[in-house]
């Protein structure tokens, strides 16, 4: 069955310390829904990407108050939680149950309030997408993880800080023009540099931020959106899953990230396109490490040449692969559970011709959603009809 | 495509303080494994069930992990949390992937350690799965919450303690014969009557044990089940899952649970069958008054009528229905992200004709998972080839 995206949305992106994910949900999902014409009751299934509900709101389960809050309580529903690719995953399991011809309607997405924890218990809290008994037990956390990967790719590579900022660099400048996003604020190498470190080599602007916020996507099968007449003009071309060990310590090398790659070869494989059609991606750039690990890993740039691309102005507008044009985890912001959403909000506004950073003429993108460092990977594929 | 189940396990039900989530579910999931004669890098899809992860072993992202930890390290992963219905609603997804083509072999079920965490935290944990706002802050937890139910089914129906009491000797009968049942001790009513009050008019016979394990089911294609020689014989034909509000004001009726009806009807609209057709029923009695509601929406029942199923020797061997032929949440225990996974290995043993409470000539079974206060509940119906 051809699967079709009808509505996105998402919050603004930021600090709602007055809102709870039932809220800042509803209000995405009721505007995807309203972008894509359907009636809340219409929808089959819920498939909602939350991380840590349990910590900051003492609230799980929350799949099934998602789809009630909504307007569809009878609705088939579920949490998923992939950590960092919670919403990625959502997507996939609600891809998987149009295109497999269980359900017409669908929404996934997710939603996160991070504010409400405050950094020290938001940073204690994040760090269960890790092994609990094998790194986080031991000292790791979050920033720690990546700063090793980041140390691993500038030894064997050569990687080099400057290369680093130029990401944050690029995805701060996307994200000044982007209404959703957190961060409205365009920086310089020098601001990326000179400010602090949070580990080594991973400074402050290195790193995404704390973020409230929501997103949602309303899949319909190709046949539901032409006997409706939904003007959906998208479709989902390839969708792949992977996993690799949830521990660094069990990888053969720090500076690859299989999950990546085995769920990027699916997506393409399915979709039929190389990495070279692809016109515009989103890729999870928790830490700027991770874009660069993402472009190597996703066939954009070989193993050891992602540090190049920002550099280089490749993954800019204008470049051949404009990376993160929302602003990335780095400056759209990283509510945890809805960021997988959100990426798929903004590469259906690409292709729709309608983003505030709209890459001309873009016809094919991709959405890349990785959780923990890299043990999850989610890859999608749309394509302008 | 239809689908086999080709193995099943569970590990002991009961205390397991040396063992975490991930030891456990290796166990269950080799061991099922086994039972399918399917290697585990074989394994396409680990939909992972586990509801108290964060408060329990300070770990979430579980699926990655424990796709790694059972030998199927890049497979498709996620942890689903659907309270205490998280593994029958992973049981569903997996049954996606293979019905929908993305598949040929999946492992779903979960796992649980809430030993560890003592009562008192893991009632708090527990809680999760109601709506805190309006609900736990309000001071509910389950008991409570169950308890409610229980009352209102008194006043509306004249249900009495005595009737309750038999569904609690009856699972304890069923238990004593289990191998894997955390409690191995037959009961009389006057012991059900007599223990102390938990939330009345529910005491504490009348509720299932904090309990540690795991569950697992390999299902497949039933193509890759004939190309590989496979003696899977047991096939599911329905699959169903719905929602409710998750907290109980929010509905017109404590005695009456939506969701678990319109699941069912799903189940038994694909199964082709109609519920006087089903010979085995595993259905969640969390507390006593659970099973009652069960029966009910169900359709084993009429509204009001179930109460009288256990006193008339109706859902015991030999009778109409034989219900919790494994002990039930009740006796067995109730690992929480584990226990509709473990729905599936007892129905498929029944179907098998291995089960140690055999109901003679068992055809076509049906599992039933709910969570929170059914605000989710998943229906499944599983017929011998």
């Amino acid at each position: 069955m051809e699967v079709k995206v009808a509505g996105v949305s998402t919050t603004k992106f930021g600090k709602h310390t007055d809102s709870s994910a039932r809220e800042l949900f509803s209000e995405a999902t009721l505007n995807a829904l309203e972008d894509a014409e359907v009636a809340p009751q219409e929808v089959e299934g819920v498939y909602f990407g939350n991380f840590n509900g349990e910590f900051s709101e003492h609230q799980g389960h929350m799949g099934a108050m998602m789809s009630d809050y909504i307007g569809a309580r009878e609705a088939e529903s579920m949490r998923i939680d992939s950590a960092c690719a919670s919403s990625g995953v959502a997507f996939r399991e609600a891809y998987k149950a149009v295109a497999g011809g269980f359900q017409d309607v669908a929404v996934a997405g997710g939603a996160e309030t991070m504010f409400i924890m405050g950094t020290a218990k938001a940073t204690d809290a994040l760090a269960v997408a890790a092994d609990d008994k094998f790194e986080v037990q031991a000292g790791l956390t979050f920033p720690g993880l990546y700063a090793l990967m980041a140390r691993a790719h500038m030894r064997e590579y050569g990687t080099t800080r400057e290369q680093l900022a130029e990401i944050a660099v690029k995805n701060h400048e996307f994200g000044y023009n982007n209404p959703y996003a957190q961060f409205h604020k365009k920086i310089d190498i020098d601001d990326v540099l000179e400010a602090r470190m949070i580990a080594t080599p991973l400074g402050l602007y290195d790193s995404c931020p704390i973020t409230d916020g929501a997103s949602a996507v309303v899949i319909v099968s190709e046949e539901y959106a032409r006997e409706n007449g939904l003007e959906a003009n998208v479709s989902v071309v390839g969708s792949g899953l992977a996993s690799d060990s949830i521990a660094l310590q069990d990888r053969d090398s720090l500076t690859y990230t299989p999950a990546t790659e085995i769920a990027a070869k699916k997506a393409y494989e399915q979709a039929g396109v190389d990495v070279a059609d692809v016109d515009v991606a989103e890729v999870h750039d928790c830490f700027t490490i991770a874009e660069v690990l993402a472009l190597e890993a996703l066939g954009f740039y070989a193993p050891g040449e992602g540090g190049y691309a920002a550099v280089e102005g490749e993954t800019k507008l204008g470049g051949r692969i404009p990376v993160n044009t929302s602003g990335g985890l780095k400056a759209k912001g990283h509510p945890v559970g809805a960021t997988g959403g959100a990426q798929i909000v903004d590469i259906t506004e690409q292709l729709r011709g309608e983003h505030p950073n709209q890459v001309d003429g873009a016809e094919i993108g991709l959405a890349h959603n990785a959780g923990g460092t890299v043990a999850s990977a989610a890859v999608h594929i749309l394509r302008r009809d």
